[in-house]
């Protein structure tokens, strides 16, 4: 199967990788993922890598360009589940991920994308509009 | 990676099938998913066979044991996202997978659920509680 399946999700769309990342599926995944966005109009992107054992800089540069893709039309992008044996190994490879938001799991993540959209889970947060994307 | 991942989003679980289930991988994910309902008490599982494009007996009769374990434990099972190739070829196969229920995508699934265990996305929909149980 040479394809991720992306999942709409009310506003957002939810990725899990469950293979290795190798350059013609991580290429396929970045073109689906945009033209998703442009086409459902998501303001989120979340992507679950709680199966996933060992990152490499490739896989941490594949992470980082759907970041910053998905910035450029207008969503945000949360890493979720990430084991702690991976964060420790980017963190050794000097890979901070620059650009990509992290939660530990996706209802955190979800929290975390509606709080950043200012859609806010409950609606006592609508009125805050926390404005941090100057940071 | 011999774990497919086991999302927890509110009260349902989502399982995307993105790799050929061979005989350990489905009996880790039947274990692995019953003990997640068990443990998170969730009301519902949500498997995506979205990018699933072939489809055969052992396949059908994993989901059809899933589908029977989660109403034991009390959650409803619904498969999502099956390609009409996949419909063709069940029926061919003459796997009718009793007792799952289908949706074309994650959120109608979602919305089957909703129904299905009574809470209704829409206040609306709580009122009508379709007993269609006994088909």
């Amino acid at each position: 199967m040479e394809r991720i399946p992306i999942l709409k999700m009310g506003p957002f769309l939810l990725v899990t990788i469950q293979v290795d990342l190798y350059d013609r599926l991580a290429l396929n995944l970045e073109n689906d993922l945009i033209s998703m966005v442009s086409k459902t109009g998501a303001r989120g992107v979340l992507i679950d890598i709680s199966v996933v054992s060992i990152v490499d800089s490739f896989m941490g540069r594949i992470l980082g360009n759907i970041a910053s893709m998905s910035r450029i039309m207008d969503a945000e992008t949360v890493v979720v589940g990430m084991q702690p044996a991976v964060a420790i190994t980017l963190v050794e490879l000097g890979l901070t991920l620059q650009g990509v938001h992290t939660a530990l799991d996706v209802e955190k993540g979800m929290e975390l994308l509606h709080d950043k959209i200012g859609l806010g889970l409950n609606s006592e947060q609508e009125e805050e509009g926390s404005d941090d994307s100057d940071e």
